[in-house]
């Protein structure tokens, strides 16, 4: 069983009608809803909760962690921040939504300015699936089709990411990296490019698929800890006076 | 499940008393008895056998197959291996272990000359995990030692891999790239090194450890297979004649 | 100085009324011209010559190969082949162009089928830079367009590139992976997409800049040579009986 | 000509006899004059000048800036790192070596812990090629050794490394992965282990070499500077009410 977190910042639900209407209970509550399944156990937090909902103890108990940010990303809190670098750190998996792209966390593990074009006119998008052989491509057609869509463009300032798994196509002109793995410390970050307030993207099947795909990728490893610091050699030290 | 077939020349063993003595029932019977687990169904195939064991019907019911070979390399039919090489285009994945570096199979699939150090002094190996988040290192501490086995050595002569999981440290003053992971067409690649006929290797636990957590990485996605040829336009062809 | 030599099969030109008025000497000698420049110097080599143009004498006198090639993929003669790949493990770059991504040379490099979609409707194509840094991106705006292209589209069937820099969009509604490097033995290789041969476009200054671009990122690093074989312990081996 | 900028805290040699004896103008002075060459132009800075020498004039007047830091990692001002990481995101190269594996500013660009494991036993490292055909390793034999080097062992805590290029092996039984390369931004991040500050390391001819290759390889690409933010439709947007 993997054990799921979706944070969202829940502000523009709460302020715009436009957006509380495609979204009435908020966006954490409608990605939890699409991707609780067999296997995937899903809890949510919001900003405006204590601590951003995201206490030790819940985070402890977070095998993988979504992030859904725009308007509020300056008002995490820093140490907030610090304590989830630091489970992802240690092994973690973190999946960050669309303009989650500009949130501290994020930014923090890219090392990169994380910036990007970017147009809303609800214009048509196509995610094409370049690395078909990836765990976060299985069932996942060629191409997904968004009718409407924010656009977002190239050059998208992060580094090189260990593995392309998606790049999308707009109407307007653009291309964009769209579904991006990172392997950081001990955990693993999926970064999937859809899902502006205003469209009801995360009700689309296909793109749940894919966030429900990643959520088994990032889910951690059980590796062996690394172990650090001053070491006794393994070896007898040969040749020193 | 995961249907693994476990390839092997079986060529050593029945030539070499030394050999024989380690591995008496040949090297793919040590490892499919010491893979073979819960959700992991393993058959084994060998050289000498019609079409080398590896039949159509064979692969088509094969999700990883794992290939040892050394002496006979040159005895592998070329219709066999472009049989392999199309079950991996189509998402079979893909074992090869120790001296299979030089097998016909994983040269086509790597397009280099795959050529390395070796020097057979039975002495010590340490693999390290340098990505611990990697699935394959799941449960592995940050190192395993071998007490005894064949050097192999930089530089080896391979394309970087996508995923750099383990690097060998050797007694004698080498190191090597000893796990490493590769996507090709839908199929995904797994080489690691240990393994030689002389030494039992394949009885040594993190060893089977790390085989079996290549075989869950490397089983297919069932990723929708991409289209490809001519094709009509997604959308309208603007400023023809 | 570096030595270019450039290969085109030649046999569109002198077949086709169409290509001909657009490469009346040949697309071989238009890219000759386009890149000749300061610290470039280059010849060619067509397929209808002895040896392809490739003897040995000249492949050890190219940095540089530039590969264009699509209906007489098949007539390239297996041991010219054979004797490209081996230039290039031993460092020569490779410039691979457009419907060179089926050539013999290629499929060999990558290891994969190397197949794609592909259109021909003469639609607009726009390349962006996703890798700015890169030195294959110098001097190169955020994208470039080409008004009338064939279309080629993913799943692009290589492995993944050890770095993208291009990322093409196609008025029809596809993206497609267009400037990938590769290193490959001691080679470096460099795939360029665009250059069908109903286009003018190798007449395109950010076109021949790109592949100036490429062909001073892949000339010889002149690295020392790896040993390879049966070697001496560096360090005296212990612990043996 | 490329412009370089040697950056060292210039501690240790002020406050510890034994380095002193080693490096008695301090070790930017020993790393100058040793990288110093045709195409290669060097000034130093140093952690005790105003702005630790490093003003935007200078920086903005510094191709590739190297850096090697360790007891005062603490007292780099956080307003200087940021000029400085927004200097590599504009395109200036950075070489970062040894102990500065836990600086500031190399913390920021990777987004992780950047931990690892050391011992003090001045013991041999032998520094293994892995990618003979990067330009960073141009003329470098198959492996350099230092006689006596502090160690440094995996795991080592950073993203996976863009390209790698060397690959050390300890005498006490760990290996490192030496040299490193990250594409970040428009910058390019070379990270070479070598040079405590008890060892006369930046006097060896190969590790200089190593070094200088790593200028010319980190000088800034002058690509085109991308474009961000809002933008208006390349093509026109179809399909909206």
């Amino acid at each position: 069983m993997v054990k799921v977190t979706v944070w969202n910042e829940f502000l523009h639900e709460k302020e715009h009608e436009e957006v509380k209407a495609v979204y009435p209970d908020g966006i954490h509550n409608a990605l939890a809803e699409g991707i609780r399944s067999e296997g995937i156990e899903v809890q949510t937090a919001t900003l405006e909760e204590p601590e951003h909902g995201l206490t030790e103890e819940k985070l402890n108990n977070t095998d993988v962690l979504i992030w859904w940010g725009h308007m509020g990303h300056d008002r995490v809190d820093d140490a907030i921040v610090e304590r989830v670098h630091q489970r992802v750190m240690d092994g973690m998996g973190l999946i960050v939504l669309h303009s989650g792209h500009f949130s501290k966390i994020f930014k923090k593990l890219m090392g990169t300015g994380c910036d990007l074009k970017w147009r809303e006119a609800g214009e048509k998008e196509r995610i094409w699936t370049v690395n078909p052989a990836h765990p976060i491509a299985a069932g996942i057609p060629e191409y997904v089709t968004i009718d409407h869509e924010e656009m977002y463009g190239e050059h998208f300032d992060i580094p090189a990411p260990d593995e392309l798994v998606f790049v999308s196509w707009f109407e307007g002109g653009e291309v964009f990296r769209s579904g991006c793995t990172f392997f950081r410390g001990q955990g693993k970050i999926f970064y999937f490019r859809p899902g502006h307030e205003t469209h009801p993207t995360y009700y689309h099947p296909q793109v749940l698929q894919i966030i429900q795909n990643g959520v088994k990728w990032a889910a951690p490893s059980q590796a062996g800890k690394p172990v650090r610091g001053n070491h006794q050699p393994l070896e007898p030290i040969k040749g020193q006076a």
